[in-house]
């Protein structure tokens, strides 16, 4: 064997070695499951079953198991909680600083839903799961307040550019209720006229003429987002067009 | 104690021992570094040291250090690999699917970096880094091309709408120059007098006043980017406006 090789090979033995001491880490899955109700959006929460953090709220997560991908506990998680398969869910970031964890060194990657409160398959059974408005969450146990935050961010970049806001809205909707979701996502006042002129543009939706009833106000025409843009999976971005 | 309280401490207490279970995963950090020089896109990559991918260029990373945050890693690793400090770097996300990595469970957190490859406190000293052409890389180490190719698309979205580009080029940079970037990056051909219109646009760089010089063309005026936008920590970047 030539000399080189057999340095690589040395090399890489002693690091398997070394590199045990470094096998000591647990990961998590944090999930910010944004639902949309009555004007205002929504997260679910669990309240923490760690003494340390008693009667603190939670986001809602699991260590991943050694057999599983990462990518795949937080579907494990939102099913499990849920009741929901097939949710729209995006991987955010992950969160490691040294203390966050009181049971020893665990990172977190953090993941964000959007789901349809009214979804006939939801089932939450846990009497310590809530949906929370965002507005009225001061504080979360751990660093889940951190990771809300910037999974919102996320979420506000996102509805902007990409259809995937429709997956906190019943299948069919009026543009009411889509100007009042960005609305409470975005966090500021949509001129009704300008609103409805850039939605068009997009060419996002189908007019599936139908009107809304037993609404308190004149009922306003239904749509559905077009079936080609129909994707619960993480959609997958194409690179933007050069705008430079 | 309220038995609520004694319930939940016990839950904690038993969640601590069966979790231990759980604490035996190693988390790397994976950098993405990349470079401009003669307009040609280019990363930084590092023969693998280990004997499963003798021979195979991989991305520069590292464990995280039992006492080391997270997103302090790839700062170490980007010092003790080039000599820089404060170079922009941003998370792009987590990859952990199950056999990644042939030591382990191995979690690695990828990481983009742009940086100046005439910086004058560049110091590469391990003969096994290299500068490789984006294009011509076919294949790498681990999960390496598939990390690789998320954080291109990340920092594709990200100069766009960002005035990150400039972490790529020297201080005073012509127009010419600014556009072949653009080029290498977003891998088009884009229209001189379009492009020109739209940085101007921009309002991102102050004219200086001063020339291009040896060069084999017409020489160009110099350009710097203005002075408060100049940031080489990752940009908090504000939430997008809402164009809706």
């Amino acid at each position: 064997m030539p000399t080189e090789a057999l340095k690589k090979l040395k090399t890489a033995e002693s690091e398997k070695i070394s590199h045990l001491d470094y096998f000591n880490i647990a990961i998590s899955v944090d999930c910010v499951i944004f639902g949309f109700e009555k004007k205002e959006l929504k997260i679910l929460l669990i309240k923490s079953d760690l003494a340390e953090f008693a009667n603190k709220w939670s986001l809602l997560g699991d260590f991943i198991k050694p057999a599983e991908d990462l990518d795949s506990a937080p579907y494990r998680v939102l099913k499990q909680r849920t009741g929901l398969n097939d949710v729209f869910l995006q991987q955010v970031g992950s969160f490691g600083t040294i203390n966050r964890h009181p049971s020893g060194r665990v990172i977190t990657t953090a993941y964000y839903s959007l789901i349809n409160i009214k979804h006939h398959q939801m089932k939450i059974t846990d009497n310590e799961v809530h949906w929370h408005m965002i507005e009225t969450i001061k504080e979360l146990a751990f660093d889940h307040k951190q990771i809300m935050e910037a999974c919102l961010k996320r979420l506000r970049e996102q509805v902007v550019d990409e259809p995937v806001i429709f997956n906190l809205l019943p299948e069919k909707f009026s543009l009411r209720e889509l100007q009042d979701l960005y609305q409470a996502i975005l966090g500021i006042k949509l001129d009704r006229r300008n609103f409805r002129k850039k939605i068009a543009m997009k060419n996002w939706l189908d007019d599936i003429d139908e009107m809304e009833d037993d609404v308190p106000h004149r009922p306003g025409k239904l749509y559905k987002l077009k079936t080609d843009l129909k994707n619960n999976k993480p959609l997958k971005s194409s690179v933007k067009k050069a705008k430079v």
